[in-house]
């Protein structure tokens, strides 16, 4: 009999009518014979409700006590899926993170899981009840509530998983898996039956309107099988595991684009050591997050520096270059916010050479200019100009033949 | 440096603001050089809308849930008391039931408390922060939530008083301390400074409104002075302390009153051992709650057995005395509806004769009829017609002095 970890997000279980169809697909899915862990997440709206409570009464509430107030958001839910599976004759025992208990660092609002005690829920699964638990939220060694932050009920389920050596974890979701591309800019776009870790990681763009990254990265550390489907619809979604299980890869698995970027370029900068620090020092005290970072060989003790942050933090990482810029005696400073990316993202580019090749000749042959190239070991990006973001992806949709499923 | 624990019920903490009052008041009393440890109930309605969830859900939900989903309340409201502490700069720490802990019993809904772990409060004490903690809920030796039924919150706070042998639990209210009567009936009540922990428990008719009966028990039973206080309004309130420590006593301490009674008489049944149970069994099979029982002495073998009842459950009561009287073949049942009851209660009885000399003087003089009479230690009830009501309580309060503080 196989376990499985299903996780119900805030939409799934936002009114007590979705709690009852939860709990009916629960029931289904227990009279296939499996056995069933359940995570959810507040009902939606409710996360919101209380942080509105806290900032009425404290400017910038503790973190501690933040914990205690948000963790309540799902304990309400754990508490009346019980009850509708109940009503419906199933018997269920609901467990807050402290109870289970899942242990955590004491990083409050966003704490990392250590270690999960799993004998309440195996002696519970023994006596044929569905466990539910409710996520993003443990315990610290003395017994405080901790939060686990964004996404944090994904990274429960995945962790309950890994704990309990489940066979699957599912995350149902209001999408019904990974597509190859955004079906909204290609309308070809597949959905992908499985993916590796890393094409979804390196798919992030595309990726974390499905799944929080944090909850994939832990899922392929403990080599969990993730499974993303919808909630509203019928469906095998996408199984997110690792390389090995595939039958046969294709050359790439996706095309993942993000619409608002930025880029900067500080000209004719000294070429030495610690310059990138120079540079990018004064961006990241701001806060502000860089994405691409190219810096070609220099010439004449000198060298071009270009990098992108998203397209809100332009004006401000503007003018911090233009300071820097003085500071370092570069010889101009420009940049473009008019810009997208898109990368062609798969395990395929290890054992096939010449991907790059047909990316950036199919690109040429729409007459779509690459004004900057990036790549890793499975992903290659460029940059161009916004215009041309549905033109490029529909392009490289079809050169890589992915509408052909 | 004296322990103080304080509760505020869910009308004190039912808004943001009222949370701002209830943390000002608890900085003021702080640097008066109090130890304070606070027990809070849910913000007033929040019970409502969770029971109300649930009934969605569940035509009966089960116990655990109910408490796992009940205590979200408290849990909330402590939450944001402390960051209201903390925003107005005093140190406050929160702690769940679960987390203090405070052991109870496995009883879902009124669970009894067996054991509090009192280290961690006090090492938050010792480091000069208020400790807030969530009322009416504990936790089993498994580590289940439990909650402990009506009135709970008060039974927390009293329960912590007795671990941490405080100086004194003060609960705070919508009213400012107990009356010698109710003063809507006789505009001179006066508040009592203090009364007995036997004295509130008789008074139980008015006391009830002031405090849940089992937090008087339970308060009496380890010794821990009680104090009822307004949160609206300044003032002493009413200490409710053993007989011991007061300083004077008065002959009595107030005048209690039942308005909704109704009384059934069962004339010439036989008067044998047993009697008592056969007329009661059946009414008690009916949760029917009885008040007073009255039985004379029989004569020709047969007795009159007279008791009395809420009004609401007086036409149920009838149609069982009627069946009842069948059976023992009685000669009469009758009964009224439109009675009611008054009590004189105070420790003063025990060394003071003729106390029901005067009361049965004064009320004579007023010409109201005595229909019953009971009698405990320190309480003498009376049963009149329900249109004497007002005048026999304004009598009694004027002949035992009550309005001359």
């Amino acid at each position: 009999m196989a376990i499985i970890v299903q996780k119900f997000g805030g939409t799934s279980v936002g009114t007590v009518d979705r709690i009852k169809e939860v709990a009916k697909k629960l029931i289904q899915f227990q009279q296939q014979g499996h056995d069933l862990v359940v995570v959810v997440s507040a009902m939606s709206g409710e996360t919101n409700r209380l942080v509105g409570l806290a900032n009425e009464l404290n400017d910038n509430p503790q973190g501690r006590e933040l914990d205690v107030l948000l963790s309540t958001g799902e304990q309400i839910t754990i508490a009346l899926l019980c009850m509708a599976l109940e009503q419906q004759g199933v018997h269920a025992n609901s467990y807050t993170g402290s109870q289970v208990r899942i242990l955590t660092d004491n990083t409050h609002n966003k704490a990392r899981i250590m270690e999960i005690d799993d004998d309440k829920i195996r002696a519970d699964l023994a006596k044929g009840h569905i466990v539910v638990v409710a996520g993003f939220q443990g315990c610290d060694e003395s017994g405080n509530i901790t939060t686990l932050g964004r996404g944090g009920s994904d990274t429960t389920a995945v962790a309950l998983a890994a704990a309990l050596k489940a066979d699957e974890c599912q995350i149902y979701t209001d999408v019904d898996g990974v597509y190859t591309t955004d079906p909204r800019v290609v309308p070809e776009a597949q959905r992908l039956d499985e993916i590796t870790f890393e094409e979804m990681l390196e798919m992030a763009s595309l990726g974390a309107k499905v799944l929080q990254i944090r909850s994939v990265e832990f899922a392929s550390k403990y080599n969990v099988p993730l499974r993303v489907l919808s909630s509203f619809k019928d469906g095998g979604g996408t199984l997110i595991t690792t390389e090995e299980t595939e039958m046969e890869q294709a050359l790439i698995s996706g095309i993942a684009f993000n619409r608002d970027e930025a880029k900067l370029t500080i000209l004719g900068v000294p070429d030495s050591p610690g310059i990138a620090t120079q540079i990018l020092g004064p961006i990241a005290k701001q806060n502000i997050e860089v994405d691409m970072i190219i810096q070609n060989t220099g010439h004449d003790g000198t060298t071009d520096f270009t990098f992108t942050v998203h397209r809100n933090d332009y004006p401000n990482a503007m003018a911090i270059m233009e300071a820097t810029a003085d500071e370092l005696g570069a010889r101009e400073v420009n940049g473009d916010d008019k810009i997208t990316k898109i990368s062609i993202v798969g395990v395929g580019m290890r054992s096939h050479a010449g991907i790059a090749n047909i990316m950036f000749e199919s690109l040429a042959s729409e007459g779509i200019n690459i004004s900057m190239i990036s790549t890793s070991e499975i992903k290659i990006s460029v940059v161009v100009d916004q215009k041309y973001l549905e033109l490029g992806v529909r392009t490289l949709h079809k050169a890589f033949e992915l509408e052909q499923k």
